[in-house]
């Protein structure tokens, strides 16, 4: 990954085109909020069978897919008009041509725009789809949940104590700092990955108990620790593998016998595969949000790039935070305008 | 593992002792049969943690634990009497106690001792459930089966084509003889995996198809590529990692990836946790036989020990077969006498 501009083997350039007029079906979009995804590196990743993959890569010479809000400045749509707000599939880029199809829906402007890229975006619900339907999560359940301060881990926490109502949330997170606030979240406990002896935290804290369900976002070393002390029968969430997008080697999972001598189930899933019941979900995330139990607000952080000379050279700078020490907790977006 | 008896580091040691008086609720078995199964290998492995065992290890100085097949000589039991036939939880050793807990029923006579340690014995109900409550195999469903010409592996092919109605049955497994025994059971294929080719072969016969179901007995490099080939929403039936129980490191799973991307389910089973369901599965797997159509005979290979000296020093020889060349198509049952 080379975030230089202009070097031969860089791996972003920036690029500018005349937008085309906007045809039927199609809204021209002011962008000003992008969401950062780990996802987004499986798609750009070279060598890859795009039938396997659950959206197409994107290639050499295409902008680049992401997540984003923005502001509807002209539409030949009859479900979009100029003045709404929306969430959906964009480009990385100020101003868009989107089709209808790649819009997920309009912005209630009573609640913050951040909200949509993050609690109640694809991560919000993602932690709750995995939870409810993978996890197949009861009241008075135990989960284990790794990458526990990113966007997704900490909205797992949070649902899983305050609306699904888990008798132990135990997070795993890269620093203490980090912990703290997971632990603020409602995790009854959150141990630092980076303290050689965080296991052993993790299995002194639960005792002779294991885990109902393990919601796994990073694969590799956790997954297999995790393996070893879910429950029998329990459910493994098989959501992310950040361990390995930047290097596979990391994401080689060596307690495969468990699945069969604890009798696990593993399953992978996308949020879209629940997409009829978003409207249900996102009801449940805000009606969380509103009890005033929790503050969702502080699992955001926004980089604001408007700042900058050149706002649209900073993209990819900030993406690539969510691969290096300096990723922030939560939901990382950035502000384009 | 060392099978040659008296040295200091031999895995086995032949001991005898002298038989307690029966007790209520146990009975004296003379041993007809052994079962041969790549699981006792897990049984005996060091340093395990018992609670993660599906059954607790044979610590040092135990005898091994297997299925077997003998007559009652003596009984305390208001279940069995002497001169019934029976099979259950044993140890290698010709004569034994056997508590009432560890018989699983007595054998119908008309029908062939061996089946009842093969076809209708707990390798036939493992391929039966896997396909059946794992795979959740419906008909017009097409699977994938490593050790194709194994125990299981072989009942799998005969059941997902015969009983189960499979489009197709692709099998793998260890030499192109077994590779022709494996179609004669039902595959529409099967591909012997030392040929370096296998894999595009398979690809081959499937041209654009990927598979509903991965019936897994090995683990290790053969689910990683299966893991490639498995329909978006497929199922891998995770029932044994042979690959992996001398040598650890040919167990490591390479593709989880694959999990997410494709939402695959993986479940690990133990025919046991289907208990109930025996009498069932067994009616419907014996009316298979008796319809004619696939002979269940073939996939029984018998090792006689009883015409050496010293029979019981032959068992663990046996065994061991299993994890060598030598190993034979279908189930390997010892007859001790």
């Amino acid at each position: 990954m080379n975030l230089s501009w202009g070097q031969s083997n860089s791996t972003f350039k920036l690029m500018s085109s005349e937008l085309p007029a906007v045809k039927d079906g199609e809204v021209r979009v002011k962008v000003l909020y992008f969401s950062n995804d780990p996802t987004q590196r499986l798609w750009i990743s070279a060598g890859q069978d795009p039938k396997r993959q659950y959206m197409p890569p994107v290639v050499k010479g295409e902008a680049i897919r992401t997540l984003g809000l923005g502001e509807v400045l002209e539409s030949k749509s009859d479900k979009y008009a100029a003045g709404d707000v929306i969430t959906g599939v964009f480009h990385w880029g100020d101003e868009l041509i989107v089709p209808e199809a790649s819009v997920s829906g309009k912005v209630d402007k009573s609640l913050p725009y951040e909200w949509y890229l993050s609690a109640i975006g694809l991560t919000g619900l993602t932690a709750y789809f995995g939870l409810q339907k993978i996890g197949q999560f009861k009241e008075g359940q135990s989960v284990l949940v790794s990458a526990a301060s990113g966007a997704t881990g900490s909205m797992v926490v949070l649902l899983a104590k305050h609306l699904f109502k888990a008798s132990k949330v135990v997070g795993i997170a890269g620093s203490d700092e980090k912990c703290k606030w997971v632990e603020s979240l409602g995790a009854d406990v959150c141990v630092n990955y980076r303290d050689a002896d965080y296991k052993s935290k993790i299995d002194k804290f639960m005792g002779e108990e294991t885990f109902d369900v393990y919601y796994d976002n990073v694969g590799g070393e956790m997954l297999d620790y995790a393996l070893t002390r879910t429950k029998r029968y329990g459910r493994i969430i098989a959501c992310g593998a950040i361990s390995g997008y930047n290097d596979a080697s990391k994401m080689s999972v060596n307690c495969w016998g468990e699945i069969i001598s604890n009798r696990l189930t593993v399953q992978g899933f996308i949020a879209f595969d629940f997409f009829s019941d978003f409207p249900e979900a996102t009801k449940d995330i805000v009606a969380v949000i509103k009890s005033g139990k929790v503050k969702v607000d502080e699992g955001v952080h926004i980089e604001d790039v408007s700042k900058f000379e050149n706002p649209l050279e900073k993209i990819p700078e900030v993406w690539n935070k969510l691969f290096t020490e300096e990723k922030p907790r939560g939901k990382l977006l950035t502000k384009l305008a």
